[in-house]
């Protein structure tokens, strides 16, 4: 633990959302506190958080007195802009480290990042004009799938495009943004591993999860994933080539495509992940709280599970469903205080799990 | 839900300890604000809470301040002062309410109402005096032990006499304290039962836990504890009937004497206890969570096990341990934010989680 920061030392958390609130959880959990950045007034994570700053990302002093008041950083989503980060980093260290930021806040610059570490990808090319598109669908062919280069979450910011027909459509829905066309990979099932890479370069994982989306949005999380046992390895096998390639610190999301040719990756998050819920309540360590050691530089947890977990997103009018799932037995409801319920908005999420015998 | 408070909503919390730490974290899980009334600076729970307010318990402005912040009052400890309850209790309610306290804030009170209740107690008789010592040293014999009537916790405010010679130094431990002398129970071990009711009066059970203490404070909780399938279910009955003669709202532990002649009652406390610490990683739903759910007025989890679960508090220099059992499999670990380590302090816990096969 010599490496580790003191009991009692912050960890600054950029934005303020339910990972902020999870890893503000999860830090308490090891006797550290937590200071949270976040533009939004009252962000959820500021509800469990000892500290919150509301400010920009583009207020230095606000952003100068937060590192100086922290004794390491990380955060919850991958868009921070540069400049903060620059800020930031003169002061305090940031894990996960700038490469991994760099890397996945673009997704070309990722797929070539994947590609280049010889792991599968689907076929892409970046496309910003309509001859680019043009090209890149002779080459890729359709369907596939238009994509901003940045800012993408939860399906936002895609087009579809079945056939050349949807070219012109798709590239208007981009509204000028430089773009990726990716050619669309027939799949049986996604599924995704929670990995983490501590100070001292060790790497542990947890048990790959199977996803389910609906409408570009995680439904379901279940775990463990229907893998053949080479396929379970190989996933364990990529996530650590790439944290490693990255020096990562931190826990990564890695999401896999599962094909008859293998593995395909499709993106990467260098954060904790909503596929990762379900550790809360199928491991002793769970997501955020191996986050938490790897950015304070405690021994990792080894990922092991102790129950089978199926997680369900709460979205929206899904909040009608909480006084029933309360009564279910095994089930556990995470809600993440958001003041507002919208439709497709993540407002909590339940674990099920899977009692013994 | 429709008795429950609305989500936001903000759960007062007296006492800024571990177990009000944990509550309010439990609270968040749920979608509830936190506000934590502490006399002392800096209290654990604090770091996770929405609100503190740093004051005295006789401070009337500050007590009136808290209740209109507040939609509902528990609490971590149960001697309060009367004083305070009462300007509280104005304002909101209370819960577990004002009969719990009242009856565990004094053992005399205590022994006397579940004597009333038909459950089996200790021999017990009130000391004030020497003269009275001897007389209640008459009747019940020794091996005995003298314990103040209030405010003792963790073994402290006892003393144990192994014969009449003992009486005049057991006497003198108390400092002139109004005190109880109570017959020495032959145990073979200790179980306690976390136990819930709700606003609507039903009750929820987790499974009993045995308990073992080195020097007065709690060391370990297994679970499943050894009972006897028999006992089991008198245990839950034992915990069903304190509650409902209590008109009960929220978490309860009752702690128990296996004997040859069945259970024996040896205390309630009317919170969230640290025998029940291991459900937390044993249960989809834990005690802190079970109390929170009560106070708003949500249903009640149903308190079912889906991991066997040892419990061992970490004590004072136990807190050395933490880097090895960090890294120890199906362990989790559960730090306070305390600022400084000394004997005899409770620290932290972990839960040894039995995992599947």
């Amino acid at each position: 633990m010599s490496d580790a920061l003191p009991l009692g030392s912050t960890v600054g958390i950029l934005g303020g959302g339910q990972l902020g609130r999870m890893l503000s959880v999860a830090a308490s959990r090891l006797g550290y506190k937590s200071h949270i950045f976040e533009p939004g007034a009252n962000p959820p994570a500021g509800q469990v958080a000892d500290r919150v700053t509301t400010a920009a990302y583009d207020d230095e002093a606000a952003l100068l007195a937060f590192a100086q008041s922290v004794d390491v950083i990380t955060y919850e989503f991958e868009n921070i802009p540069t400049s903060a980060l620059d800020i930031l980093e003169a002061h305090r260290p940031i894990r996960p480290g700038r490469e991994a930021l760099r890397v996945s806040q673009d997704r070309i610059t990722e797929k070539q990042f994947l590609s280049d570490l010889g792991l599968q990808v689907a076929p892409f090319a970046a496309v910003e004009t309509a001859e680019e598109l043009n090209t890149a669908l002779e080459n890729i062919g359709a369907p596939s799938i238009l994509k901003t280069r940045r800012f993408g979450y939860d399906g936002k910011g895609q087009a579809r495009l079945n056939s050349d027909a949807d070219a012109d459509a798709a590239l208007a829905d981009m509204a000028g943004s430089p773009s990726v066309l990716e050619g669309f990979v027939t799949f049986s099932h996604e599924v995704s591993v929670i990995a983490a890479r501590g100070i001292t370069g060790e790497v542990a994982c947890f048990d790959p999860g199977e996803n389910v989306h609906v409408g570009g949005i995680l439904r379901t999380t279940t775990v463990p994933a229907n893998l053949p046992g080479g396929m379970r390895m190989d996933a364990v096998l990529i996530a650590s080539k790439i944290l490693n390639a990255l020096d990562y610190v931190g826990v990564m999301g890695v999401e896999l495509f599962v094909t008859p040719k293998g593995l395909i990756v499709n993106e990467i998050a260098p954060r904790v992940h909503n596929s990762g819920h379900w550790t809360q309540n199928g491991c002793a360590v769970d997501q955020f709280e191996q986050h938490i050691r790897a950015v304070v530089g405690l021994p990792l947890g080894d990922g092991k599970r102790h129950s089978d977990v199926v997680m369900e997103n709460l979205i929206g009018e899904d909040m009608d469903r909480v006084p029933d799932l309360l009564k279910e037995p095994h089930v556990a409801v995470h809600l993440y205080g958001k003041a507002e319920t919208k439709a497709g908005r993540k407002m909590g999420h339940i674990n099920r799990v899977v009692p013994k015998d």
